[in-house]
């Protein structure tokens, strides 16, 4: 059985991620979504926590119908030094054989540890971008269309949206 | 929805783990199963990494054909305060309404936090039971018969049943 | 009794700071001052270690006659995760039903908590503001004029005003 | 002026811990109080969070009509490493120049920074001990005469009585 | 070059340490002695910092005319997860072939990491260990013949030996 | 004897901290020299592991036929808290009486701390910094003149040329 690694902080998890998960799944027999810096939240770059992003992927997977023994959802945690964090990942994984990343520390760090890396094909990647559906969130900009209809209901439902805002508000004026 | 969280260390999962899912999973419609003290592995009484357990509970789920939609697994590590520990759970997981445990510390921390406890129903607990898989291991004792036949061949490929045994061993001689 | 939080980090503690200490006692039967991240120092924009500011602000009130009955003067470090601050600030004061802060942040963390937020009542912010004292100090530019008289006694004292002008120093020349 | 350093875990803070106090006052003109293992609580030995000890404290030495000018109450956490510890304490304390501790690696510790360190004149430690306090908690045996009557009446109020006892009930059975 | 990596607490560096040091240092060119638990301090099972320890470990084999050009001191904290000590060792140190340790947690974790493991020739086991000199030193009983000369001399002066007795005093008396 | 302590990140060790530890040893009978900011590396900034750049300072010395017996190296990571940062690195380095540096911070803590506080007469130090030496291994532009022959090999045989080369990747287009 091949088993693959997908590592991204999904925030939040957008159309573009549901094609590439639906792309490596032609390649593995597994997916392990890595949920990163799972520790982050209420930030503007890094607004839902682990917990959020995790009912999210399962509402976007299951909406496109993709069953859930195809793949792992595991939140993972930055460590302060980038050369254990490889091991850390394995800790808390199953076993994987490749690894999918365009992110240059990530991919930097599995090669050195000898795993295979390969990159992601985004789709569509200047319009399906986390840093754009935040940015649609700030500005009222039709952020809806960049989700999944799952995911941007959820959003509104747990008040995603005035948590994004009220984090912009410059507390000087 | 009615989500249940049910947390436990699994080091391993037994057959005594499979029974409480399945009841559990008559309560709720989607179950939360934390792989608590995530951290440890490698001790005589915590063998296992998270991603192992979380390995060993899809493999024994998988087997008892139970629908991997109707649950979550998530790792969460210890925290130096009890005091955050609840929030922990809560951010790294899907919302939940109610938490089965048996273990009183878990139990009051969930209460003073204002969720509904309950108590686990567990299956034979004198002979279904972590501790006593790890002994037999130790001892040679017939430890495969309280574990789903899946995750005791996993426990045998992934050479668990040495590392226990040399973990016991004594420096001293 | 009604308890209040008024959080801040306080680099240094200021007049401004002393009259919003008045005006909110006048809401509240205590309050509790948090010395937010506690853990800073040595720094240009985080001169002064918690110790150092909570003797700042025993000092200023003392000298406005305020009676260390009516408060608490609590430091509480930051964490990794936002998502269990709050938690950690109940774990470390006496309870509180309502927090005062301008921070958004803050802000939006304790409202998700359930608690009541309300605005600081600023005295005169563009004066009265720690980032002009740092600055007035570097520059040697009248920011005694800015502090409690015993306050800015005491950061002579402790040889503050050296060390933020020792850290200001480029290290490349 | 001259200001002493009392380090306890004040779990709970009992009738010994304030004729320590009133005592201490008589040597020193301002006392800081330290909470030491200040992220402890939920736990047999540790029941009580460091803002519940703070508030005991509060409370206690109010009821005694000691003035809080002449005392700060600070909550310390542990640190992993011993060979900090006394400079974690400075850091986050008004300065000091004498110790009362009677425990041998606070006494140790605060020697080689330096410090003068004095024996803590207990008062009847046979009977007032936090440890006795909490025995005779869970055994129901009278431990209200132990504590000032506003510390025993909090206490109640918070229901730290049913905390205790339900974090002693075994999970096994 | 082969290098070789000797793992211990060295509390204290003794005479059998020594020897295992001049027997490595015939099966490889080069050894690194890892000073482990370096965070640890002032306890009776580990009253010596990690500095000391590496004063002590120079002493020792300059007193023994071994040249440092074949052997690197370097102090390796403990880790909340034993799955990514050996990645910390390996972050800290200069690259190595080969392990040589008693310890079955250690030989478990290197030899899964890929490593050669050997076990270390202990010299009379029985007399020299770490265990026996501390217990001297507390019981007063010829503690200094189990160190090199240097060693005893260091410790003597550093005050090592009243640290280790003052911490063993009981604080309940 | 007079111990003396150099600070630096090494990332990488080059010709002009080669001069430094010279002209130190000079003045001092035995240098410590203290790899900071021990736990990180992948990044641009701080490409190499400490165990890395302790290979290149021995490398170097050795190369130079500095004596082994004059200096020790010892990794120190940096701390949440300024405030016990120098007494981190006294519990993890013998003794010493003076410090050499030029960064603001580490002079001003070890001032506070009471030690003597030298600058670093450094060596040409608009060509011969660590900084240079990465802007160089990006730009493919005469790099290796910078750093001492063995330091140059060593850095190609580990692979460190790719790895800065890599890291510097966007991974945006």
């Amino acid at each position: 059985m091949k088993r693959g690694l997908f590592v991204g902080r999904f925030q939040p998890f957008h159309i573009g991620h549901v094609q590439v998960v639906k792309r490596l799944l032609k390649s593995v027999d597994e997916l392990i979504i890595v949920v990163g810096s799972s520790q982050l939240s209420h930030e503007l770059n890094n607004p839902f926590t682990a917990g959020e992003r995790i009912t999210m992927i399962r509402y976007a997977l299951d909406e496109e119908g993709i069953n859930p023994k195809q793949y792992h959802v595991i939140p993972v945690p930055d460590v302060t030094a980038h050369a254990v964090w490889v091991n850390q990942v394995i800790a808390l994984t199953p076993s994987f054989s490749i690894v999918y990343s365009n992110e240059p520390l990530t991919r930097r760090l599995f090669k050195e540890a000898g795993f295979k890396v390969e990159n992601v094909p985004f789709y569509h990647r200047e319009t399906y971008s986390a840093t754009e559906v935040r940015k649609r969130i700030l500005n009222d900009g039709g952020w809806e269309e960049l989700l999944p209809k799952s995911v941007a209901e959820y959003i509104k439902r747990m008040d995603g949206v005035s948590r994004i805002r009220e984090l912009a508000v410059s507390d000087t004026t």
